[in-house]
């Protein structure tokens, strides 16, 4: 973009949402009020309750300002929608606080806005409000998700049971390799995995309808999305329901591009695949029995589903790898 | 505070929910799942809906990194507060989306926190998730508030009818003169006056009770809250109702403070008070015969309501000083 193009400090704040975000609600939804009063007026159906889940991206921490807005926004809104998926909520509705440089062009903004519609109508979910302000320093972009799901029925972290599966969605590792692609900390010979990965880094496919399949088929006990890594976010979800697990490396589900950098990477990117973060594919556990069930729903939308592990009594989380335990020094994964 | 005081980077973003944001959620007011899943699971009654209001205050832009983060936490939640107020909602729950730089020291976390908890609990409003982040360069706050009215009740801004009467709530044009005092723009000499000033400035008062006493009693047409400025505000009623409007600025109410600065100050402080934003009292249009119902509410509620003007047919927001109009040059309101 040319430095001289014009900027969102030519639109005004109220021109702003004019021109952008306001085309971004309809009158779907259960949407009393929108955009243009002191606050959004929902309808929250009387079977069912409100989920909602928030995440804020920082320039300089969470992107680059020379990341692509179109993306950016999906990412943006995509993590968020995760949460939501983790939980088996329906996507509903959304928020957009968006505080931004006055020099930031319009053009930017376009790309941005053009990224929130397409994902707005793939997913389902509507702008109905948000803030628009001015920044001194980088880009902070805070996205809210409001969902549903019937009453008493979405699911947790905290229902995972001793002799539960342990199920994964997609592949893993893709994010955290192509993020350290990017940043010059990885070598990637072959170019379509380094764009692959690349890719699984900058938009992330959250798994809604997977999530809301699991639910309405009362197929897990608790689930999670992998946002802070394999074992991280399975150590959440063993604390919040007093259990262990025990993970069996050589069962995830890797893609090609992983597989092959496993093969000559070995320990390093092992670690990054267990612990790096940001794949936002959904780990959850279920009774043994329905395994079949999970594969036929799996079939159904279209999203790989592997089992990985196996929930056990007791609070640690054990990582094997044929048949005997890794540990985590400093070097990373190792064989004790 | 000390700069070898400990940092919130010692704390980790776990560390730092757990010791500070968790305790500020409890098991009130319908929350089924709060914080510590991938998102809040929230029970809103059949017979209501929800109202959903997001404000961002960003460093440099709406706040110095030396203001008093106690005092900042509750001007963070009030003015957020302010738009659930405007109508007519019960605060329920808020979000809190904070980005820091690492170097934040603890005490100012404290401090913050304190301010959120003492206010939480004076609205009777419970912290049921958000997003803790670094930054790299300010401090950026997002909070997000959910209330909720009965259905179909929520005072809009596009309500307003002509022959209705206009009121506004507490007093005008303290927080801009507080503001352009602080920041060196504006001699005072009186100190109690200056400190009166600022204090409306740093921690607005959100005319909660007044607004659910206004929806409940079925008072108000329309409402807003005082953020833009007076006649930025009233505009913002006329074009949603498609009425114009006529405000006596004899009748307006000032402080003390206001009034003596009016005295002396002349044509630049009136501008002040027509049109600096921040003042966070209600604005709410009326039929005429409401007029007794209104004074017995104010008195309830412990808040001076006091009548200012009239919605008129057409489009045009007309200011008036003793029976004349008055219009805004590049010098600030002065008669035609």
């Amino acid at each position: 973009m040319d430095k001289k193009d014009p900027t969102i400090a030519s639109l005004g704040e109220f021109g702003l949402i004019q021109s952008h975000f306001a085309p971004l609600c309809s009158n779907k939804k259960g949407i009393t009020v929108g955009i243009g009063d002191d606050g959004a007026v929902l309808a929250v159906q009387p079977n069912q309750e409100l989920v909602v889940s928030t995440d804020t991206l920082v320039e300089h921490i969470h992107f680059s300002s020379n990341d692509n807005p179109y993306q950016l926004a999906k990412k943006s809104l995509r993590v968020n929608l995760s949460d939501l998926a983790a939980m088996g909520a329906n996507p509903n509705w959304y928020l957009l606080n968006i505080a931004t440089p006055p020099s930031t062009q319009i053009e930017w903004i376009n790309e941005f806005a053009r990224g929130l519609k397409e994902d707005g109508e793939r997913y389902s979910i509507v702008l109905t409000g948000g803030d628009t302000t001015s920044s001194k320093s980088g880009l902070v972009i805070t996205i809210t998700v409001m969902g549903t799901v019937d009453k008493g029925r979405a699911i947790l972290r905290s229902g995972a049971k001793p002799g539960d599966k342990i199920f994964l969605s997609g592949t893993l590792g893709d994010s955290t390799l192509g993020l350290t692609y990017r940043l010059g900390y990885l070598k990637i010979s072959n170019h379509l995995d380094a764009e692959f990965l690349q890719n699984r880094h900058l938009i992330p496919e959250p798994r809604v309808s997977l999530g809301l399949a699991i639910l309405t088929e009362k197929i897990a006990h608790s689930a999670i999305d992998i946002s802070d890594g394999l074992i991280a976010d399975l150590k959440h979800v063993c604390s919040e329901s007093n259990v262990g697990a025990e993970v069996d490396v050589d069962k995830i589900p890797l893609s090609g591009a992983a597989t092959r950098l496993l093969e000559t990477g070995g320990k390093e990117i092992l670690t990054q695949i267990l612990t790096g973060g940001e794949d936002y594919e959904l780990l959850f556990t279920a009774d043994a029995a329905m395994v079949d069930k999970i594969a036929s729903i799996a079939d159904k939308v279209g999203v790989g589903v592997t089992e990985i592990g196996v929930v056990s009594s007791g609070s640690e989380v054990k990582v094997l790898q044929n048949g005997s335990q890794l540990k985590l020094d400093s070097g990373g994964w190792t064989h004790f």
